[in-house]
């Protein structure tokens, strides 16, 4: 073992506990679908399991979430003496983008989001700047994702949250409209195009191992990696809202055949798709400083960064070969740079990044508790 | 002052602290409305400030809604060692109960729910017994209200939530159909009566002044209560689920003109509605034992607990007089004990409770923050 290494079991959050949880929850959740049937609506079914939960409603389909953004705030709250700002702007775009961007993966259109504020005791609402950058973050995020911010909650949880913490979460809801937007990947096949778009950096997953890093740093958050910026700094930059080019995409005419978010476990959600099928990457994004700096301090090896970071790859979308170019050209065009990173093919559930000689076995995934 | 009395400035929820975030917000939330009018859609800028967010879809209305538990799970993590039952059934229902009996105040009726249970590191879902009777409660009040429910995060958050507890939320979405199903409230009139549904003890607010009164108890929750049960295991009786009353009222014709969840604030949110209008309480409903006890030993007086408590008020309904008879009955069908109360009156804002000689004046109800 190298002693330099840091891993996810090592850095604290361990899913094998958290899993048996899930499964009971899965099923549970499954055998309440009649009452949905009982005032005369219907979900689809093979939405559960997806990023998203989808309700037929008549004329088009209802989508709905609710997702937190993890640990990344401690990060923030450790970086204010450091830099002199809050960064709750970038925070909240973090939150807004846990949610939105796991979405529009079934093809929906976000409306509208509620904002989960819990703070550990009433202090927290001392800080004036922290808030009101909290909140134009917020309110930015929002517009950037076009839905609009329709209420939430903010409580004060002594005894629940840590003091000085806040947990933060976002729900929100959207349209599948026309409903053949539905992208729950009925469409995937051998052939079609792997399209990435760009991370803006470490999104809000792997930040528990980032935060273990920052411990064994000598110089913490204000170690400068390699383009000069502090650590912490970097690991603050906002991740990327998806939105914007999703909409984007369904406007140029692109035929989306399926969606992935990368978030936790990294590239290994490329193979979100139930189904048996090879996931060929030929090229790779350029992998943002951050998570360069992350993967080399904590002595991650390709497989390892690859499969748990999201190394410069922020969303996949699958495309027919033949629109792979008009995606990646409408994403760019807002902004959003874009890979035409591989094709999907026959063969097992794997994914196999070519220029790293890295494959991830099916079984490695196992999302869908 | 009494030296025994507890309130809610000693027992450390500073609402004052929290209402500049909350002001800001609002202004910031307003400001994104645009967007959804982007997207073909239309909020009821009514909705605003009213319990669920609601949005017009067309050919009916959607309503949306985040809630928090609260600090009550504290309690029943307390009472394992006392009663040998995690209590987590009864914490499940009223985190459902928080959502649902809010988003059906608009007239709204529950589709569907995501579960937000963030815990304070991996080790919480070592215990077996507790995740079991959690999903079996949570699966049990989905189908008492008649929801879905449709998925959900379980983050382990180490650092943010504290350790071995677990923060609990709900969001939940509904519909609004007809559209004249709408109760924001333009309807209501001096005239109406007032029906109030029971509680079924003190539901999940006041918690943090309960925790405090078990503090200073010589022998803390396991104190024995008028009806000879533990203090602890009578606070832990769930939240009442109204949405099955409310469907039953529509469905018998009721002519619903207004309702109000009693959550904080206790009896002051009978005036939740905007108008200048005098509610007068002519009959109290019975008072529950666990309630009538936290009031007595925290030295709370009457205006102090039916300002801040539920008092063995749940929820309350605004109908017109010729129909108070139709909704007390139609309400008790469904198993929840209801009383015509009272009425609403012309006049300046307040709230007149009869028996007890205590009138809340409508300043001392802020909650349109």
């Amino acid at each position: 073992m190298n002693e330099r290494k840091l891993t996810y079991g090592a850095s604290g959050v361990d899913y094998s506990r958290i899993d048996p949880l899930k499964l009971m929850a899965q099923a549970a959740a499954r055998d309440t679908a009649p009452n949905l049937r009982a005032a005369g609506y219907a979900e689809i079914e093979e939405s559960r399991g997806e990023s998203a939960y989808v309700i037929d409603m008549g004329d088009f389909l209802l989508a709905a979430i609710t997702e937190c953004l993890g640990t990344k705030a401690l990060v923030a709250d450790a970086m204010r003496a450091l830099s002199g700002r809050s960064h709750y702007d970038s925070i909240a775009q973090d939150t807004i983008a846990m949610a939105v961007n796991d979405l529009v993966t079934v093809g929906a259109r976000p409306l509208a989001v509620h904002a989960y504020w819990a703070a550990g005791g009433s202090s927290w609402f001392d800080d004036e700047e922290r808030m009101a950058d909290l909140v134009r973050g917020w309110k930015a995020a929002c517009n950037a994702s076009g839905v609009s911010w329709g209420g939430g909650e903010t409580p004060s949880l002594s005894g629940v949250v840590c003091e000085g913490a806040m947990d933060l979460a976002a729900s929100c809801v959207g349209v599948v409209r026309p409903k053949e937007r539905l992208t729950l990947g009925e469409r995937l096949r051998a052939g079609d195009a792997i399209v990435i778009l760009a991370s803006g950096g470490i999104h809000a997953n792997g930040i528990t191992l980032a935060r273990k890093l920052a411990e064994r740093l000598p110089q913490g958050y204000a170690t400068r990696i390699g383009d000069g910026r502090m650590y912490g700094e970097a690991l603050l930059d906002p991740t990327v809202l998806y939105p914007k080019v999703t909409e984007a995409l369904f406007a140029a005419g692109v035929e989306i055949r399926y969606m992935s978010n990368i978030t936790g476990h990294g590239w290994r959600k490329l193979m979100r798709h139930p189904a048996a099928l090879t996931y060929r990457v030929t090229r790779l994004p350029p992998v943002p400083p951050v998570l360069e700096f992350l993967a080399r301090e904590a002595g991650l090896d390709a497989r390892e960064a690859y499969g748990s970071l999201n190394m410069g790859a922020g969303f996949a979308v699958f495309v027919p070969q033949a629109q792979a170019a008009l995606a990646v050209e409408t994403s760019e065009r807002e902004g959003v740079r874009a890979f035409h990173a591989g094709r999907v093919e026959a063969g097992d559930k794997r994914v196999i990044i070519e220029p790293l000689g890295v494959t991830f076995e099916g079984e490695s995934l196992a999302v869908r508790l």
